[in-house]
C-alpha cells in the first residue's frame, strides 16, 4: 500500500512540495480551498488594474494533472485529527494521512490597531486585490459625480517594506495616468498616495543605498513618505498618525491599503500547537513542530528559525510581531516556500526509505523589488555559498533591474497562456502608457 | 447654451446614440451604474470558462474620451423627472437635459414561473456569467469530493434560442473536456446537459435547414434537447417540466441556466410609462414615447414596432411574454440596438435643427449562431435592400460560418487589447484544447 501524503494549501510551498513526491509512488493529496494558485508577487498589479484577475491564477487540477499520482481536494479544511492522522472538511468529508504537509499561509495581521480590520483593505489574496481595485475607481467615479471630498482622493499605503513601496508606486503611477486622461475634471493636486512606515527607513532588509533610491523614486512619483510614524487607529474615512515630532496628526482617507504585516490563518491558530507572538507555527530545524515527526510546516504559516546561506541579504517582513526574532527567522516570502516546501517532500522521501531527516537550510537567491515604469532594485548574490557561509551581493538599480524584474516574473509565472496574456498586458501599458483592464466588476 | 443630451445607459444602444452625437457640439453625458460595457455576445464564453470577464469590459471611460465633449456618469438612475428634465441617482447627485435617450437594457424574465428567479442563474451580466462559472466549477468539486449526486453534474439550459443553443453547446464542449482531463476521476456518462425549449423547433428566428444542422450539432455534442416541453417549476436541485407525451416530469439537476427570455429593469418598470405584457417601454416608429418628443427609448428595453427592410430574416425572441406581438416587434439584440441608438442621436440633431423627423427603419444585416468548435450557422441578405423591400439571404454552416463568426467577433469587440486577448485565448483554446481562465474567483 503506497503512503498518503497530503498537503494543505496550494501555493508556492504546497506546489514545491509535490513538486519534489512527483513519481516517487506515494498517494499524494493537494487541498486548498481556492481551486487555483495565486502568484502573489503579482497582487499589487491586479489591485493597480494592470493585470486581469485570470493572468495571476492557475488552476491548481492542471498542475496537479503533471504529477501522475497526485490528486486535488478542494475545500476549506476544519480541523486536523493529529491523533488518528485525519484532516476534516467543512463540507463533511476528510481525507487520512501517513504524512502530512502544512502549507496553508497567513492572513493579514493589524497588530490590534483599533478599527484596521474593519476598514483596511488587504492585498494578500485575489479577492482582496479586487476589493482594492473597486475601491480606488469608486472613489474616482464619486469624486466625479458628486465632487471630491477632502477624504475622497487620498489614499494611504501602511508599511514600508517591498509590499508597500510596489503598491504605493503603482498607485502613484494609476492615479496620475488616470487623472491627466480619464478624470480630467478632476483636480490632480488632491489625489494623493500617503505612504506610512514605523521605522525610520524604506525596505529594511534591503541595502540602504537602494532604499534611498527607492525613496527618491516614490517621491519622483510624488508619494508622501513619512517615515518614523505609527498608525495609532484608522476610520471609515481617515486614520490617526503619531510620531515624534508631530504628535497624533489626523489624515482623512478614502481608502486605506494594510501591507504592514501577516499572521497566521484561521486553521493555524485552531490546531493547538507552539506559535509565535506574531502567529506563525514554531517549527525546529527540520521543519517539524514537536513530537510529531510525520508533520511538516512549511511557508508563509511557518515560524522556521532555520539556518540560511546568505544570512545579511535576506528581506525580513517590515513590521509585525515577530519584529523581535526578525533576525532568525525566515522571511514571509515566495523563496523561502518554495525551499521549504521542496525540502518537507525530500524529507519524505527519506523517512519512507528508512534514512536519517537533514536540517532545511535557506540560499538566498536575492531579491528584487519594483517602484514603477523602469525603476527597480535587486540585491542578488554573487555565486551560490556553501552552507552557512555567506556571499557577497550585486546591487542593481534603475532600467537594468526593472527589466531583470519584469523578465523574472515572466518566467516563473505559473502556465503559459498566463505568462501570454502578462506579456500582452505589459507590453501594451508600457508602449501604449494605457492601463489594461481597469473596470470595476463585482465590485 | 449648447443642448444637453442625457444618455441612460452604456450598452450597444447608447454608445451608438453617443457616437452620432460626437462633434455635433452638445453637452452629452452617457450614464451606466458600471463603468464598463460589457460585450454581451460573449458572455457565455466568460460563463463557461473560454475567456476572461475583463476581456468582453471596455471602460466607459475610455471611451467617451474619444467622443470630445462627452462626459461619462457612473451611478443608479433612481428616478426620471419629465416634467423638469432631470435624472435623478441613488446616490444624491442629479443630471439635467434637454433630450433624454433611455437605453438602459432588459434584466431577465422569468414570466412567473415558480422558483425560477430564485434558482435559475441568467446570462444577461458580467456578474451573471461570472456565477455561472462559480457555479459549474463547484459542482464539479463537490462531486469529485464527496462522491456525485444524482443532481450534481445535469445542467439545464432553459431557452432554445441563439443564447441557449450557444450556451449548450460551449457547455457540452466544457464538460466533455473537463471530464476526460481535470477531473477523470468522475464518470463522464454522468455529466448532462439539457437543453429545454417550449416551441417544437429550435432557433425559431433561424431557417429550418439551418435549425436542423444546429440540432445534429448538438446531439453530437452529447446535449439532449427537449422539444415541446414547458417549465413549470424550479427548485434548488431539480426542475420539473411538463410535455404532452410525458406530462410532468422531475429532472434533478445541479445548475439551471435562463435563457429563455428578457424583462424590462427595474428603472423601466417605475418610469409610469406604456409597456409590453413583456415588459418593454412601447415606443411609437420615431422611438418616442407617448407625448414626449424629447426622450427617445432604444434597446432592448424599446419595444420599437419598426419597419424592417428584410422582415423574414430577423432573429426574434425565443420564448416570451411578447410572442404575440413577435412578428412586429424588433428582437433584443445587438443590430436592433446599435441601429436605433445611432438613429436616435441623429433625429436630436433634426430636432435642434428645426428639421422633421424620420421614422426609424431597421436593416437587417443578418444573424449568427455557433453550436461550438467549427460549428456555426449564419444567414446573411444578399444586398442590402431599399426600405420596405426584401432581399435574399445566403445560408453558411459549419466551419466556414465558425471562422466567419469568430472574425465578425474579434472585429465588433471593442478595444484593441482586449481583442488582442480573446484571440490569444481562441487560439490557445482552439490550438490546444485547452480552456482558458477557469478558475473560481469571488466565488
Amino acid at each position: 500500500v503506497p503512503k498518503r501524503v497530503v498537503i494543505v494549501g496550494g501555493g508556492f510551498a504546497g506546489l514545491a512540495t509535490a513538486g519534489a513526491l512527483e513519481g516517487a509512488g506515494l498517494e499524494v493529496t493537494l487541498v486548498d480551498q481556492h481551486d487555483y494558485n495565486t502568484f502573489q508577487p503579482l497582487l499589487y498589479q491586479v489591485a493597480t488594474a494592470g493585470l486581469n484577475a485570470g493572468d495571476i491564477a492557475y488552476p491548481l487540477r492542471t498542475l496537479v494533472r503533471r504529477y501522475g499520482s497526485t490528486r486535488f481536494r478542494r475545500g476549506t479544511v476544519d480541523a486536523i485529527d493529529f491523533a488518528s492522522r485525519k484532516v476534516q472538511f467543512e463540507d463533511g468529508g476528510a481525507v487520512e494521512y501517513d504524512y502530512l504537509v502544512l502549507a496553508s499561509g497567513a492572513t493579514t495581521s493589524y497588530f490590534g490597531v483599533p478599527g484596521a480590520e474593519e476598514h483596511c483593505h488587504a492585498i494578500y489574496t485575489l479577492d482582496d486585490a479586487l476589493g482594492v481595485r473597486a475601491r480606488i475607481f469608486s472613489q474616482l467615479e464619486r469624486a466625479s459625480a458628486l465632487g471630491p471630498t477632502p477624504a475622497g482622493l487620498t489614499i494611504a499605503v501602511i508599511g514600508g517594506g517591498a509590499t508597500g513601496v510596489e503598491m504605493a508606486g503603482a498607485l502613484a503611477e494609476l492615479l496620475t495616468l488616470a487623472l491627466s486622461t480619464t478624470y480630467k475634471e478632476l483636480d490632480p493636486a488632491l489625489a494623493r498616495v500617503v505612504l506610512v512606515e514605523q521605522r525610520e527607513r524604506l525596505l529594511g532588509a534591503f541595502d540602504e543605498g537602494l532604499a534611498r533610491y527607492a525613496l527618491r523614486q516614490l517621491k519622483r512619483r510624488r508619494v508622501e513618505v513619512r517615515l518614523g510614524v505609527e498608525v495609532l487607529e484608522v476610520g471609515s474615512e481617515h486614520i490617526v498618525l503619531a510620531s515624534s515630532a508631530e504628535g497624533a496628526v489626523d489624515l482623512p482617507c478614502g481608502l486605506v491599503v494594510w501591507a504592514a504585516g501577516v499572521a497566521a490563518g484561521k486553521l493555524a491558530s485552531c490546531l493547538d500547537l507552539p506559535m509565535t507572538r506574531g502567529g506563525r507555527i514554531v517549527v525546529d530545524e527540520m521543519l517539524h513542530v514537536a513530537n510529531r515527526p510525520e508533520v511538516f510546516v512549511v511557508g508563509d504559516v511557518a515560524a522556521a528559525l532555520a539556518l540560511r546561506t546568505n544570512s545579511g541579504a535576506g528581506r525580513t517582513s517590515s513590521t509585525g510581531g515577530d519584529a523581535g526574532q526578525a533576525a532568525s527567522l525566515l522571511p514571509q516570502l515566495a523563496q523561502p516556500a518554495i525551499q521549504a516546501g521542496e525540502h518537507a517532500g525530500l524529507q519524505i522521501l527519506r523517512l519512507r526509505a528508512g534514512q536519517p531527516l537533514e536540517p532545511f537550510v535557506y540560499r538566498d537567491k536575492g531579491t528584487m523589488a519594483t517602484i514603477g515604469r523602469r525603476a527597480a532594485i535587486a540585491e542578488v548574490p554573487l555565486w551560490r555559498p556553501r552552507s552557512g557561509a555567506s556571499a557577497p551581493s550585486v546591487r542593481l538599480r534603475g532600467t537594468l533591474a526593472w527589466l531583470a524584474w519584469l523578465a523574472l516574473h515572466i518566467v516563473t509565472l505559473l502556465g503559459r497562456r498566463n505568462r501570454a496574456s502578462v506579456l500582452l498586458n505589459w507590453s501594451w501599458r508600457y508602449v501604449s502608457w494605457r492601463r489594461g483592464p481597469r473596470v470595476i466588476i463585482g465590485g
